[in-house]
């Protein structure tokens, strides 16, 4: 094992993974490095990373934390408790082995994985609102572009376990919502991720999936043919480096960048452990709205998302429209209930036979309204067809159906 | 037709109807012969009379309106507008018949009815958060001394046309409710109302069926044996006199008072015109807790539950704790998402395989995590048997799976 060192910065390892431009750019070129260098050290949502980075930008912050500092008060730009940043140096450590770092790139390039860094006009704006918490670079198979065009996009999720219910539900929730040109991110989990990436891909639609692992690594196994066709149209990334096992750890940070993607979390179908409550809990964190989808009470799979309709606030959601608007993307319709319609008319029209005519007298009796009064509704509803006038009484007209 | 005047006055008529204690005190004789008269006179609802009542109890408001008033600024002690009162008296005056009245008392006395007033110690209190729009009186078949214990009651209401999902959970939850000492409230309709006050005998509980006409006509008639059967324990009321037919009026203020008796409405099925998403909405009018039982999104049984989730604020309700919680009989207990456990730990048990040793720094360059800290972890991890120090190495034990 080889300690990395700043001197062993091999910038034009980097280029064959950057897009042209960056790669044309001697300046983006050392900082995509350092980034894909720094993806290789930490794991999914160090913060004491992400805090350096974003004060030195990653090809100062590594140089820092390997020695090679030309200003000893750059760190101190970071604003960082000393004690955070000897434990964040700590954890660092045991990574900085060239050979690792050289491994991960190594296998980024035969896979044709892209670096991705915020550096790039693609970078997906919506995960600045991680803060230290955002990756600091995406490994992408796909069509790059696609991260570029990720507004609106939604996060469907749901358990692995998922019922043929909740599939259907996911798959039209997906249809639909792609083929309005939202992009549908999901996790190419079995189940509900799977049904909603599908749905997306057949609308011809965009979607993202995300990886807990390398981009290399198809995961689950099963789904190494849908990711190939995600990869085709659209894109599947994941924040830690090629050759990486995905791990309990990062699955649940992979969540936070599922719901920093989607303008809206929608969960179908959950069990009380599921996952995807983690990324709902994500999504609220960043104050994205939550939809969940419900379904039979009886059925163990909805009831995480009925946990989230109790307990986190979440939106019923029961369709594309309410997702949308979930979104942003529709405009609230609130019709009032019609078995709520209730007045004086009703009570007329209660009192009218549609077999007998009676006199205003006796509808007045039976309606507990003034006779006056009784007259003047008569009148207007016989004007839209509602009652008759027949001989001296009323009769109603046999349309107006009691409700 | 005749037309009633106070000196028609016949309290002797009503002492049938009453309980003895009511019988015995000529006064409340007076009063609820004058209530049920106020009952025949008006549609449920009526906030003048409400309001007059309240202001002057039922017999000196009733001498009031009918001209015999020794003071005649008594009507001003009821505060209201003067067209108010007019227009009312106007509504009042077609059904001041005599016949009419003594057809009522007579049927009331015909089919065993009882007469319950405020001034039984029996008459729900919770009525009285209806205000001026509370019933002046109720007309009873079945154990009177059960309005007197409706408190714990929940209000378990729904569509007619359910489905056999629907009915199952509604009489799950009234069986476990009234099974618990919880009276179960309800329409008596076919369905979602039927299921529950089914449900509540079989428990050999307490359950109330409001009706919208007069107690003497079981509504709808395929339900004449439950409604037999729920007064042979319970309660059937109405605030309509005996011989009165349910009309689409009465049927939505009947639904008021399903509210106002339940400390909580349920609704377990419910189109989206569905009557009992009236039902629900007195109760938010009430400020009383609305629960919503949530149902396949592809049935359109569950619309309106769904609109009630979206829309009203209510509560996601999936068994009968939740409801109990609604209630206010039992402590919420939120527990975190399991899945949203994500700490150390978890990255240390990731780096560990179950099938080799690997050494502390092999470890922390997996998880990455400082030398020292994984020490640390692994320490602790051993002494509650989810690691296990295998020669200079550590291992996984079998028994702490990934989740």
């Amino acid at each position: 094992m080889t300690v990395f060192r700043w001197a062993d910065t091999d910038a034009a390892a980097i280029v064959p993974l950057l897009t042209p431009e960056a790669a044309a750019d001697p300046e983006r070129t050392v900082r995509a490095y350092a980034a894909a260098v720094w993806s290789c050290l930490i794991e999914p949502g160090d913060a004491v990373a992400g805090a350096l980075i974003a004060a030195l930008g990653p090809d100062v912050a590594l140089r820092e934390i390997l020695g090679g500092a030309r200003d000893p008060s750059a760190v101190d730009a970071a604003a960082l408790d000393p004690p955070d940043l000897r434990a964040a140096l700590g954890r660092w450590r045991p990574r900085l082995q060239s050979e690792a770092i050289a491994f991960a790139l190594d296998v980024a390039r035969t896979c044709g994985a892209r670096l991705i860094t915020p550096d790039d006009p693609v970078w997906p704006l919506a995960l600045a609102d991680l803060g230290p918490y955002a990756p600091v670079c995406l490994w992408v198979r796909g069509d790059c572009d696609v991260l570029g065009r990720l507004d609106p996009a939604v996060a469907i999720v749901g358990a692995r376990a998922a019922t043929g219910y909740g599939e259907h539900i996911a798959a039209e929730l997906a249809a639909d919502l792609a083929g309005r040109g939202v992009a549908v991110v999901s996790g190419a989990a079995y189940g509900i991720d799977g049904a909603a990436h599908r749905a997306a891909l057949a609308a011809g639609g965009t979607t993202v999936a995300m990886l807990a692992g390398g981009v290399d690594r198809p995961y689950p196994a099963g789904h190494a043919d849908l990711l190939r066709r995600i990869a085709e149209t659209g894109v599947v990334a994941a924040e830690v480096p090629c050759g990486w096992a995905p791990t309990k750890w990062r699955f649940l940070q992979r969540n936070r960048t599922i719901a920093a993607l989607g303008g809206a979390t929608v969960v179908v179908e959950a069990g009380t452990r599921s996952g995807s409550l983690n990324t709902a809990g994500h999504a609220a964190t960043l104050g994205r709205p939550i939809g969940a989808v419900p379904g039979p009470v009886t059925s163990g799979s909805s009831a995480g998302c009925h946990r989230l309709l109790r307990e986190f606030d979440a939106r019923c959601v029961t369709c594309a429209d309410e997702v949308a608007e979930l979104l942003g993307l529709a405009g609230d319709d609130p019709a009032v209930f019609s078995g709520a319609h209730t007045d004086d008319d009703t009570r007329v029209l209660d009192a009218l036979s549609t077999r007998s005519a009676r006199t205003v007298e006796q509808i007045a009796a039976r309606c507990g309204m003034a006779v006056d009064e009784v007259t003047a509704r008569l009148g207007m509803m016989a004007l839209d067809g509602r009652a008759q006038a027949q001989g001296a009484g009323w009769r109603r007209a046999a349309a107006a159906a009691v409700g």
